[in-house]
């Protein structure tokens, strides 16, 4: 994907955005910033914003301070979460407080923070501004209901599906919400636009989770089998906990094995009964109904890239 | 000040607004936040939002809601400064990360911040949003600073009243300047409430500051000798650094001794050189510079209120 011209474009002015908008005098800013942006990521959101303002008309300059302000919320976000987890790579590079160390990315964090509400000051309308403030409220919210359900062995599919749009789908939805929204979209287009990105974020997040029974840590940056041992239980398993045929011995297993043991013998039941297809297709079937979404749009070279980015994103193979 | 019934009726409102905002069916957020306003607090900041605007015209409930803002936004940060301490008291009370882990500490904070953009979008001015981005970013600044700065033997004064301009001064100063702003004051009288409780704040953060040389644990929950030993040189020591007799002894020690003993041979060289008294009469220069903007303005019951509640503060005496 990352060969695409088109996409390397639009990510290419992304970067360079993020680093006028959080520009500072101060060294240890300056530093953190540019690593973050040349740590890579695929800037999934900015693009989402982007693509989605093409359906309408706006200026080149608005929509890429927008697109840049939604990726440096989703930069700081990470930066809280790997300080909260202690997580020392991302990516294959130092995080942030590894480098700094934690109070440095605190406020790193905050900065990046104050600096996007000030774009989005000048370049959001109020409608825009309460949209994200909600998605802000709903995605934290989201996090204090995934801690609740740790190691909650009664979590349903739809504990699950509620999970996954918080923490993924929501802001995916947001993005292409304020592209479409300040490009002058309104009505049906608007709400095709809106819906496939909430889908498409569905999926991505199945999918994302997934990874972590896949063991490709070259990929990810992340380590294998944790959300399981540190009791995040991601769909194979909610599938397991609410199959009748596996539910009772999954949830033996949970309630009584140490950690290391459950991990293992999990593994071995989700081989066993397939969950890992039967999770891809349902992500298969998000992806059915951002399509059907994408469909209603007007036929034409947008619409198209948008449905290669989420066919390459969805399968993974970047 | 607390048994001042005037003080304790507008405190009591706030934290009504405070719980009204912040509301939330998820039981983890609504206990935190009905503990956090439990714990106390003096509500300084809202304070002045509210005194400053009797100078102008708004109506209650949109000057409430502002000065509720203001103080979700402090709580939150005092939220995420005791996740970076690992500080398990405050106000002799569990910190919200101790009682529902550092996961849930920040996004509880992040929650919080979310809930008072919302409450500013529909609340303040673009002006005044501005300007609390701008200085957002400015204590982001500061505390990024403070950390460049730790050890830093070479510390001058100005760099001392920067840092603290930047963490408590700027906050007090966005209160007036909201409160005042959005009451339709303009001129100089908004200047003078501005400068006002700039001034105030930095002789609320040398006093603050003090307390750590000080040992009344019982009062502010805090630690003793704690920013010393943890290499945060506050004004004592500032001054030490920088008076010609004790700097060359002051910056031997501090280069050459182990934490305990330098924090020990450096009380002894404060208290035989009487910088606490020092500096308390630097703290009451910006003291007597915040009552000359207060003379400026008209002589009502405001001015008079605001002046008994400013010297009741710079001396701790509650």
């Amino acid at each position: 994907m990352w060969k695409n011209k088109k996409y390397k474009d639009i990510k290419n002015k992304v970067d360079e955005r993020i680093l006028k908008i959080t520009a500072n005098k101060n060294e240890i800013i300056q530093e953190a910033v540019t690593d973050l942006v040349n740590a890579g990521g695929k800037r999934l959101r900015p693009i989402l914003v982007i693509l989605a303002s093409r359906f309408g008309e706006i200026e080149d300059e608005k929509v890429y301070n927008i697109a840049a302000g939604i990726e440096i919320i989703h930069m700081s976000t990470l930066i809280h979460d790997d300080i909260i987890d202690e997580a020392d790579l991302r990516r294959g590079e130092k995080t942030t407080h590894k480098r700094f160390g934690k109070k440095m990315a605190v406020f790193i964090g905050d900065y990046l923070i104050s600096r996007t509400l000030d774009i989005f000051e000048d370049n959001l309308s109020k409608k825009s501004r309460k949209k994200l403030n909600k998605v802000v409220s709903l995605i934290c919210e989201g996090e204090i209901k995934q801690f609740q359900n740790k190691n909650n062995i009664e979590i349903s599919t739809l504990d699950y599906f509620r999970r996954i749009r918080k923490k993924t789908a929501l802001l995916f939805g947001l993005s292409m919400y304020i592209g479409a929204y300040e490009s002058g979209i309104r009505g049906k287009k608007f709400n095709h636009l809106y819906n496939f990105a909430i889908e498409m974020g569905m999926a991505f997040q199945i999918e994302d989770d997934l990874l972590d029974f896949q063991g490709k840590e070259d990929i990810t940056g992340k380590n294998v089998g944790k959300d399981l041992e540190s009791g995040i239980y991601t769909l194979p398993v909610v599938l397991l906990l609410n199959n009748k045929k596996t539910k009772e011995k999954t949830k033996e297993i949970l309630r009584n094995e140490n950690k290391v043991i459950a991990r293992k013998k999990i593994i071995e039941l989700i081989n066993k009964y397939d969950m890992i297809g039967e999770s891809r297709s349902i992500a298969e079937k998000f992806v059915k109904k951002a399509k059907n979404n994408l469909k209603e749009l007007p036929d034409n070279k947008t619409r198209k890239f948008i449905l290669k980015i989420m066919e390459r994103q969805i399968d993974r193979r970047y």
